[in-house]
């Protein structure tokens, strides 16, 4: 843990009711040394994908800390609640799929324990709003330097629940892959990164034949999104190192009309 | 008021203007060793209700410290500006309703002062922007220290501007409620609480019946919201200790079609 | 810079994603004692007037600091990125336009340089994320006490990239004016301000006549909102100091089918 008290945050609440208002008075109340850096409130409600993605994408830019992440369908069900230590950084959300992706990103898991211990959570305990009264203070707990092993008893790395690996493979002068997420500019990021472009030979300047829900679409692939006219399509390598489909100011899903989990094939127009 | 000098923060300002930015702005100048805790800044525009009640459900969990809150649709006219202090928390706000049912939770008022020493306003003051102009640095110079008595005259807690207490009541084996708020979700927050509910004979596992604009729904009363399958509604205990009413992964308000302020009543199904 | 280490931050980039969470982080790993003040993170999407109007108006309340913003349709082309000191405060933006209405309200430009040292940029360098990868670490070392010399080279003030300045002359008895910005409320903020309403003998209970678009409109000029009944139109000096027209509790962009951009005029109704 680094000399300030890092509490990174991301959550599904929405930012218009009492919700990370009352998480945030949780944290401040018990740590009132930490810092809180918002990622997002807005992962859309209960898409625990979505919310891994995002999670996963800015992890290696965030400062060594807690990573409190709530995207909990699951609340009030038999659900494990979770915190994950992984290279000085310690994940606390639900066992739902939500946190592996971006722990897999930082390295190895050192140690997983369970966040059972009554003494560090709100009470009464609701049953819907365990964000203010589980997770949140075990997240200030462990910022203000509480042991893991004091939160519950361990459980084993392997156990974790996860989604399946998104769709990504080469066949021959083809490469199939699974829109990841739509983002508000309706961008398509995929699953698809720069090594499988370059293995179907795919270089800036080329034309991509993309093929999806029985629709082909052939897409300029370009450095940035002003390489093309407003409102044209063209594919890019995004920020995060996949293929992403866009509209120069413009909205690809909304163009396509295909979005988040659909499949799709890409090779080089003809 | 801690060594951390809180100020939490609550509007309708929205977020995407120069409203927020600006009144953080001011606060950071007047004392910058202030951290300011946003509570939400999306209450729906001049609603001091819905205001009055996101407020009053997260200050129990908030830390000691100033509560700048501002709903305040009579910007400009002749209602009064007020810090009200009440057990180590000071809260500034207009008087309109907004402030009292937080108060309340908190316990019992020990001195309000009106917001009226021009000193303390920016100048030029704005007809339209109280928040920045007279709120927001009251309530810097609150958390800095400034003593109330130095604000403007003190005023008898008793006229605060409050509003009628929210239907709650039994009738024998019935209960007469309220819509509260709607949130995000479309989920239904009422007056009626769980000592009403089991005044009524409702336990975990009954079928309640609701009425509301000649319309009767029949509703499992359960734990939470994965107790009933995608789509369905339930009624539940929420974390604000009310009876809820929900579609599990739905938009309770749109299936019901109620909304805030309406009336109901609730029994158990026979 | 003040003993603080204040970053201001607006951007277009929405607050669904990774991307202010990613850029917050990077921010938060080069200087962790630096505190970032949100202006809005809603711009509409590559509207770099619009961008340039809420941060030309927050100015004037924020703290001395390192004042980061980022309205960047041309990311990945050849515009310039660059620091900007002007009166103890830095800009950190594009080259587009965004920054120079806030900077006049300051003062007079020190010196202007280019951010082009490969050191400071995050590597791998994306094509389309300039905030996380650019903009942002050169922020924060501004803020950590780099000097703008190391930044890069040095650019004539002059040659900023700026937008002509809005209509806003008087002819007589009438002005010509401008929508400037529409906000959240519907409310049309304009070029036209308080010395040109006094120049066509406008006092407070005036009656103004507004055409644009070939419609003509009568609107009371008044102090505040509530000064005229809910749903009716008015005009008022707003809190930018400009001519302001706005529906009490309603939505006068809607009203009057006007928006950014539109010319009008006005004068007094006969």
């Amino acid at each position: 843990m680094s000399a300030k008290k890092w509490i990174t945050f991301l959550t599904d609440y929405g930012l218009e009711n009492k919700f990370i208002g009352s998480c945030r008075g949780v944290i401040a109340k018990i740590v009132p040394d930490s810092q809180v850096l918002d990622i997002t409130h807005l992962v859309p409600r209960g898409d625990i994908r979505h919310g891994a993605l995002v999670l996963e994408q800015a992890i290696l830019y965030l400062p060594e800390g807690v990573h409190l992440a709530i995207v909990d369908p699951g609340v009030g069900t038999s659900r494990r609640a979770l915190a994950v230590a992984v290279e000085g950084h310690v994940f606390v959300g639900p066992d739902n799929g939500l946190l592996p992706p971006a722990i897999d990103r930082l390295g190895t898991v050192t140690v997983v324990h369970e966040l059972t211990e009554p003494s560090f959570m709100l009470q009464p305990l609701s049953n819907t709003f365990h964000g203010r009264d589980v997770f949140s203070p075990f997240a200030a707990h462990i910022a203000a330097g509480t042991e893991l092993a004091d939160l519950g008893p361990e459980v084993d790395p392997a156990t974790l629940v996860r989604f399946p690996v998104p769709v990504r493979r080469v066949h021959g002068d083809k490469a199939e892959g699974e829109v990841l997420i739509v983002d508000r500019f309706g961008n398509l990021q995929t699953s698809v990164d720069e090594g499988i472009l370059r293995a179907i030979g795919a270089i800036i300047g080329s034309v991509l034949e993309i093929s999806s829900n029985g629709s082909i679409y052939r897409i300029p692939y370009v450095n940035t999104f002003a390489s093309v006219p407003e409102g044209e399509l063209l594919a890019h390598v995004d920020s995060a190192g996949a293929l992403a489909i866009a509209v120069n100011l413009g909205d690809a899903a909304e163009v396509l009309g295909i979005g988040a989990a659909d499949l799709f094939t890409v090779r080089l127009a003809g």
